[in-house]
């Protein structure tokens, strides 16, 4: 099984396919390929949340503002699973995941004479996410060409400061539907559903779910990434609440 | 074979493949995953339109502004065909249609204690779409926590008037090409093609297809859910006849 | 293998493929479905770049705004491969290059009465698409109403006229990232990275990719098609020169 994910919108990612389907006969799944152009962090948020949910797998990444400079193609190994991307860090925070508390990542570095220098997902990384396919995970040391490297790029997201009465986090995304998802984690609100919470000063209804207040209310609940999110019943909690990506908020119990 | 359903955009919908392919070997077919947010009605036609075509399977469908409260999720047998998802009558227009006419929908409710009471998609409806597809959907009985259910949520659309020189009907949905589908039956237009129809009191062509009248021009025709539409060839007839989802359409031979 | 490709947007495409999936048991691959609405130009020139990064498929095109008139449904064989949609002009410059230089193109005429006027996708390809994966490209002629006919709608893309020092051409397309891709071979360049080129009179740098210019600069590339494009580092060309498809544009060394 291949997964992918890119910011290609459409019909590039399709030209990754075709590369794959003439090289291995993989199953392939496509996470998403409308991440935000170039943004490499918001995409490492959303494969570290949803790769996780998939058996053993090639995932194949592709949000590469650095395409065609001499940043390096890697493949990552993963407990069982294999990622296979751009040297941006756009791979590590699901290849932690992946891997498991405290396990080593393996990275190897791909040599290639790619045939563009714009178009690396299907001239670069696609042949790389077959190769690793066709030889499984375990064996990647056996590609020519795929040397181990030490020195990947990191990227971490923000650590929430959580005390007794006080969470002071930040808004790491916003997801389609509008919910302002925070990093500080959903134990804070300690199960205190149907209760009041004080968001950035002001009272907010604390709830299990959108459709315990009402259509247009505002509520703070508990998100499927097992964060705190600001979200507002069939609204946008984002707008409801005037906040984007990278602004602080401060929970007060 | 699952087909997959919702209005979750994007990547969500990843997730909820991530968890039937670790528990099922199943084909996966998306059928849509931007029907309009929470809009149970409007994704309930398309259902009906849609799922018919495909061979015996199971639908998984998250549409779903009620989740985490306690309406319940279920499981409908239709035929040969499952249908998964909330019990707010998204899944009855096509089950009803899949069943045939007169059949019987048999509805079981599942019991979970789900991981999240925001995304019921990944955390109740995607396994239980791979646990019937795993059993068969002659052996949902066999599951543990499935009970049979009497009392669903019904969702009817509404039915046009039709006598001998007039049709009252409305707008059912606008589909992306701009085309309004209303209720009335094709069957209405007679055949009368290359003719007019007055529609809400103006006269209008009625044609076989968009491309018998000139770029621009609105017409009458009978689309591919055997209903009258109004279109414009290469333009989007709702906006240039002023309707929308709900609106009634007065039609005269 | 079969690939679709439409101007459907959503859901209609899920309709095609039950069609298909309940006469044969084929591997599906998405090509695109948001090419934009009744341009059989713009989808003709994505499917030449696409389609030939696919092993031996029947590739499965829909954009036909002139559906439910008397032009014919066309199946061409072109090498291992066979692509199905309407003749005007959408398969053909993919066809030609599938087949290779020179190669004949052979073109069926398929007979049908389908069940409706306005989607032929589902009526009359989706059908032909199974039945020629079924017999396999090699064996079209065995299909009943499947006739043999010679002349078909061409289209082709503008020439450059490229001298010395000149290269006068045209926007073909502009992709999602913004990028305005000409139809003037990238050789025209001649490897002159980090240079300076005159474009339409102004002088821009060229650069082997994007960010070898700082963020929202412009610069003159070599895309992955191989042919001059204009864009902007982590922005979108297009705009930023000032060009939309069918202008010309002069480049002087």
């Amino acid at each position: 099984m291949i997964t992918l994910s890119s910011d290609f919108g459409s019909p590039y990612p399709a030209a990754m396919k075709g590369v794959i389907l003439d090289r291995t006969d993989a199953r392939l799944v496509d996470v998403a390929h409308d991440f935000p152009r170039q943004d490499v962090r918001t995409t490492a948020f959303w494969l570290r949340e949803v790769l996780p949910t998939f058996p053993p797998a090639v995932h194949l990444v592709v949000v590469d503002p650095g395409v065609g400079t001499d940043r390096a193609a890697l493949v990552v190994r993963a407990g069982d699973h294999a990622l296979v991307g751009p040297d941006n860090g756009v791979l590590v925070p699901a290849a932690r995941r992946l891997a498991g508390e405290g396990a080593e990542l393996e990275a190897f570095a791909i040599e290639s004479d790619a045939a563009s220098a714009t178009f690396h997902g299907r001239d670069v990384f696609a042949p790389a996410a077959a190769a690793v396919h066709e030889v499984g995970t375990d064996a990647i040391e056996s590609l020519d060409g795929y040397e181990p490297v030490d020195d990947i790029e990191s990227l971490t997201f923000p650590e929430p400061a959580v005390d007794d009465g006080t969470a002071n986090g930040e808004i790491l995304v916003v997801d389609g539907f509008g919910n302002a998802v925070t990093n500080v984690p959903g134990t804070v609100l300690d199960g205190r559903f149907g209760e009041a919470i004080e968001l950035d000063g002001e009272s907010v209804r604390v709830e299990r779910s959108y459709a315990h207040v009402e259509p247009g209310e505002r509520l703070v609940t508990v998100g499927s990434h097992e964060n705190v999110e600001l979200a507002v019943n069939q609204g946008r909690g984002a707008e409801a609440f005037g906040v984007g990506v990278g602004d602080d908020v401060v929970l007060t119990r």
